[in-house]
C-alpha cells in the first residue's frame, strides 16, 4: 500500500494532481512568451525554471532542462533525473521542509494559479504512431463495416496492429477543430462528392511518450521496453468516417485523421501511474515469443468521455470507460514497433487505439455508442447526436484511484468549428446531415 | 530552349551536375565532422558556407543559412533566397566571372573533390508521407493480390491514395539495410512464424521536399502548391513484402517500411527541373475541381535501377522507367494531403510511390519484376533473383536531359546486410527461401 504524501500546500484529495501525481508541462504565464516546463500540483503549476535558477533542483548533467519550449530535454537526459526530479519535488512540497513553505517570495514566483497560465503542446513529437489494440473497438468495427461473423482481422490477435499517424497535426488540449472537407463518396453516387465532413467523431485514446531512443536496426526487447517510455497522456484522434470510410484502402487512414489529434497538456509520469498496475486480459493465442511478457503491465485508469452541445449548460458523459480493457499492452506495442529494426526517437507520441470497453456505454466512439448513427444518442436536453456537430465540445477525462490515493490526468478538450467555405464545395447545403 | 552555360571548371556535360542543376546537399570533409550545406557541380563540392564567410552570398536576412548541418534553415528562408543563390552560384562559376577562376586560394577553400567529402542526410525530415500514384505499379499490385477483373480500387482513379510514413526511419544514400524481421504468415500455416523477411524489396521513388510550411487548418490550393515545393530526390522505399502481406490490413503498411526509406544525397530544385517539365497522362474522369490543374506539372526524369550481387563484378540494369508515368502530379499530391486540414512542415518528404512505366522491364520494384517470383530474373552472370539476397546492392539513378543539357540526381545505393540472429527466430536454417 502507497504512504500517503502530505504538502504544506491545500490541496483536494479529488484532485487529479495530488503529490502522488506530479506531471509534467510546458505553460507560460498569460500574456507572457517564455515557455517553460511546469509540474501541477493541486490549482497550482509549479515552475521548474524559478526552482532550477534557485539551485533546488541539482540533476545529472547540470544543464538548462527546464527554461525550455518542451519537456524534450528533460527527457532526454535520463531515468534518473526523471525519478531525482519526482524525490526533490516531493520532499520540498513535503509539509516537513521550510524550504518552500516558510519562504513567501519563493514560494510567490515558484507557484502559479493553474488558472493564470497557458499549457501549450508539451513535448515536440517526432513521430506519431497509433495501435488499434482495443479488442473491443476492433470487434465493433469489423462488425458494422466487413463481416460481424469475422469481425477480427487474423492479424489481429497475433500482433498490435498499428500505423504511422500525422506527428505535425498533433495539438495540445483547448486548440479549436475546424471541421475538415473532402472526398466522400455517398451509398447511391458513382462518384464522390467534395464536401465537409458529415461524419465527425472523437476516439477516447491514450497514448504513451517514448522517453529513450534507438538506433536504426535495434529492436528493443519485450523486458527493455518499459524503460523506453517516459509518460502517458490522453488523446483524442479525431476521425472523419466518410472520408475514412472511402479513402483508407488499401494504406490505412490519412485526411480523415490529420486534420488533428489531441493531446492533454499534463504528461503523468510511469512512476506515478506504478501503483495502478494491474494484469490486461489473457491473451488467446499466447503471442510469438517476442511479444510474451509475464507481469502485470496494464493500468487501472478510469476514463470517460464528456460532450456539451452550443444549447446545452454544462457537458455530460456520454462513455466511460478503462484503460486495463486494452488486449495489447504498452511494452508489447513498442517491441512490435521495433522488431523489424525501426528507430524510435524521444518525444514518439503512440496513441493506443481508440478504448473500448465490454457494455454499450463503454464504446470510445462515436461510431460505435451510436452504431453508425442507426442508435443516435439522446442527450439530456432531449437532443440528440449521431455524430459531432458544430459547436460542439469533446471533454475526455481520466484517472486512478487506489487507497485513497488518486492520480489524474486532468483532460483534453476540444470545440468544433464550422468547415471552410470552399467556392467548390459541392454540397454546401446538406453538409451536416449524416448519410 | 534554355541558353547553355558554361563554366571556368571542366566540367563533363554527361555529368548529373552541370551548371544547370546545382543541387544541394550536407557534406562535411572525411575526418572531420563539421557538416555543412554544399552544392554539387561536375566532380566537386561548392562549399557553401565558405561563399557565405566570404561575403559572397548575400540574401534575405543575412543570417547563416549554410554553415548548418540540415538544408531546412536556408529553405525555410523562402524562394527568393533559393533563386538568388542560384543565379549567385551561376554568375560566380561562369567562364567570364574572376572571383573564383583567378583566385587559387580562394578556390582551394571552397571546392571540395567529391571524393574526400561525406554526405549526409541533406534534411530534418518531420513528417514523412508516401503516395501511391503510378497507375502501373497500383494495377500490378491489385491483380496479382486482390481481383485482376478490379486490379484499381475505386477511389484511386479519384484521388491521390496516399499514407503516413515513418520519418524517423529516413536514411541516406550509402547507408547498409539490416534485413528485417517480424512475422510473416506461411500460405499453409495456421499462424504466422517469427522470422527474417523472406521477400526484401526495392521501390523505385522520387520524392518532393516541402519548402513552405502551412498553418493547421489551412488547405493549399492546386494553383499555390508549387510554390511550396522546394526540390526533389530520388528514393527507395525498402520493403518486406512478406511482413507486408500479413500487417497491412486494415491500417496500412507499417514495419515492412518503418526499417529503411533511403534517399538520394543531392536535392535537385524545381527551378532546375523546369526545363523538363511535361504533360502528366489524361486523367479520366476528371479530377474534382481541387485537384483540377490545366498546366503541364510532370516532368521527363528518366529512372533506373540496378542490382549488384556478392558475386558480380558490376551493377546492372534491371528496371527503366520514367517519372512521366505518374498519373497524379505532385501538386494533386500536395493539395490533396492538406486539404481536410493537415499542416505541412518545411523537410516534409513526400514520396510518389513506386513509379511503373507500361512494359515489364520498366516496373519499380522486383515483386512487379518477378511477378512475386513466379518470373525470378535471369542476371548476366547466371544468378536468379525472386527478391533480394543478402549482400545485393541496389542502385537507383535519374537524369533529364533535353537540348543536350543535363541535370541529375545522381543516386541511392544501399546494401543488404545478413538478418539479426533473435534467439527466438523459429526458422533460422529457412530465413532465406522466398515462398
Amino acid at each position: 500500500m502507497t504512504q500517503h504524501l502530505t504538502s504544506f500546500l491545500e490541496i483536494d484529495p479529488q484532485s487529479d494532481f495530488t503529490m502522488h501525481n506530479l506531471p509534467y508541462g510546458i505553460f507560460s504565464e498569460i500574456a507572457q512568451a517564455n515557455k517553460r516546463v511546469g509540474v501541477a500540483i493541486g490549482d497550482w503549476v509549479i515552475d521548474l525554471a524559478v526552482l532550477e535558477t534557485h539551485g533546488l533542483l541539482q540533476l545529472d548533467g547540470n544543464q538548462n532542462y527546464f527554461n525550455q519550449p518542451t519537456l524534450n530535454t528533460f527527457i532526454e537526459s535520463g531515468k534518473q533525473n526523471w525519478q531525482k526530479v519526482r524525490q526533490i519535488l516531493q520532499n520540498l512540497l513535503s509539509v516537513d521542509n521550510p524550504t518552500l513553505r516558510d519562504n513567501a517570495e519563493l514560494r510567490h514566483s515558484v507557484f502559479h494559479p493553474q488558472n493564470a497560465v497557458t499549457l501549450h503542446l508539451p513535448i515536440h513529437v517526432p513521430g506519431y504512431t497509433d495501435f488499434y489494440s482495443s479488442k473491443e473497438h476492433a470487434t465493433n468495427v469489423g462488425t458494422m463495416f466487413r463481416d460481424p461473423k469475422n469481425a477480427l482481422l487474423p492479424n489481429w490477435s497475433e500482433l498490435p496492429v498499428g500505423y504511422n499517424g500525422r506527428a505535425s497535426s498533433v495539438i495540445v488540449s483547448g486548440t479549436d477543430i475546424v471541421r475538415p472537407s473532402g472526398q466522400i463518396k455517398l451509398p447511391n453516387s458513382e462518384r464522390p462528392i467534395f464536401s465537409a465532413t458529415r461524419k465527425l467523431d472523437f476516439e477516447l485514446e491514450t497514448a504513451f511518450i517514448v522517453g529513450k531512443a534507438t538506433e536504426l536496426g535495434q529492436p528493443i526487447s519485450i523486458e527493455d521496453a518499459s524503460d523506453h517510455i517516459f509518460g502517458m497522456v490522453l488523446l483524442n484522434d479525431w476521425s472523419a468516417r466518410d472520408i475514412q470510410q472511402w479513402e483508407y484502402v488499401p494504406l490505412g487512414p490519412f485526411n480523415a485523421k490529420t486534420f488533428a489529434s489531441a493531446i492533454s497538456p499534463w504528461v503523468v509520469t510511469m512512476e506515478a501511474l506504478e501503483p495502478f498496475k494491474v494484469k490486461g486480459p489473457t491473451q488467446q493465442p499466447q503471442p510469438l515469443r517476442y511479444l510474451q511478457e509475464n507481469i502485470a503491465n496494464s493500468y487501472d485508469i478510469h476514463l470517460s468521455v464528456e460532450v456539451q452541445t452550443p444549447q446545452s449548460q454544462k457537458s455530460e458523459v456520454i462513455c466511460q470507460t478503462n484503460f486495463k480493457y486494452m488486449y495489447w499492452s504498452m511494452a508489447q506495442q513498442l517491441t512490435h514497433h521495433t522488431i523489424a529494426g525501426c528507430n524510435v526517437q524521444v518525444g514518439d507520441l503512440m496513441g493506443s487505439g481508440t478504448i473500448s470497453g465490454p457494455t454499450e456505454d463503454s464504446y470510445g466512439s462515436l461510431l460505435e455508442l451510436t452504431w453508425n448513427t442507426t442508435k443516435p444518442l439522446t442527450l439530456s436536453n432531449g437532443e440528440t447526436r449521431g455524430f459531432l456537430e458544430d459547436g460542439d465540445r469533446v471533454v475526455m477525462k481520466g484517472y486512478c484511484e487506489k487507497d485513497g490515493i488518486r492520480v489524474g490526468f486532468g483532460q483534453v478538450e476540444n470545440t468544433i468549428l464550422a468547415a471552410h467555405k470552399f467556392e467548390f464545395n459541392q454540397t454546401e447545403e446538406e453538409s451536416y446531415e449524416t448519410v
